[in-house]
């Protein structure tokens, strides 16, 4: 039987597939929007690919993702410098930057540690973030990974080798969700938002 | 506020987010993922959008997808020439062919009559069919456009077409789906079923 689809089409489709979370059909059906476009459209999608590969890269400093020297926050007069926000992803940059409270600069770490998944220290970027706090003043560093085990672990391991730095170290606060409801408040989200509680 | 990610990465994230059921979130792990991949992986993902949109055309004779001259199907001697099955889209072909029951050839409108979304007899590879009709020996036309209001307009317009030519032309037949249940047939397919019934 010949093949269904001719082999440089089979292939997008193959390319799409292998992106994350695309099946067989949905890869088919990009697949076929791409031969849908107006040429000049499916060229300057490929060029954007090749363009985002080449240009972007991690800023040296804070290890966030930019295609200049050093990143947009890195780069800011407006930002305090002294206190550093350390994330898991960029992504997470962008969640803490939307609430518009925090003014300091970053460090991310691409990943937590994950023993399961082989990722060790040696994997994330926190030889940076060592050299960072021993070169320049640093008056706090806020652990923003996420509050799961690994997140936990992670924070708690960096909190560990920040000590002889003598510098403060925080952790996000737990507790209920805005706009959330009691109800569905998970028994360990109960536990944290309880220790956690402040007086009124 | 400076932007969260860098200009050459956001321009990834809208050409993803722009793919049909992709939306905002997913656009942004499906370009993470891009930055991720070693620039070779990434270069490859480009050049195969690139050769797919050059390559890919449709067939002169039958109008489904190819790379070569003709495709695979209309190339084969294997295949029965005089037997036209009528589809909406490429990727009928391919659902057909899974049967491994028709061994005709086939005829690729690329859509279905839809007065609503202003696609008209035009729009359709209509005026390709009637000339392969005209120039060759045709002994049998299938019309397998879906089984729903406009597939069946559609089929109906074309029967009326051909008719002046004097060739046969059947309809897929219509009924409850092997394997499933007669609890779950809904009113049309029951009574397409009825009409259409057998003698054993």
């Amino acid at each position: 039987m010949p093949s269904l689809f001719p082999p440089s089409f089979e292939a997008l489709i193959d390319r799409f597939a292998s992106l994350p979370g695309v099946g067989k059909k949905s890869a088919q059906r990009l697949a076929f929007h791409i031969l849908s476009l107006p040429e000049g459209e499916a060229e300057a999608f490929a060029r954007t690919i090749l363009d985002c590969r080449q240009k972007v890269h991690t800023c040296p400093v804070c290890q966030n993702l930019t295609d200049g020297e050093r990143c947009a926050i890195c780069r800011s007069e407006r930002r305090d410098h002294s206190q550093i926000c350390v994330v898991a992803e960029p992504k997470d940059v962008a969640s803490i930057e939307r609430s518009r409270e925090y003014s300091g600069v970053y460090h991310v770490l691409h990943g937590v540690l994950s023993p399961m998944n082989r990722i060790g220290p040696d994997e994330l970027r926190i030889r940076e973030l060592l050299e960072r706090v021993a070169a320049e003043p640093v008056s706090e560093i806020i652990m923003a990974t996420n509050p799961d085990t690994e997140g936990d672990a992670t924070a708690m391991y960096l909190s560990r080798l920040l000590k002889p730095f003598g510098v403060k170290v925080t952790r996000l606060a737990y507790g209920i969700p805005v706009g959330s409801n009691l109800e569905f408040a998970d028994d360990a989200t109960m536990l944290r938002a309880l220790e956690g509680r402040r007086e009124m």
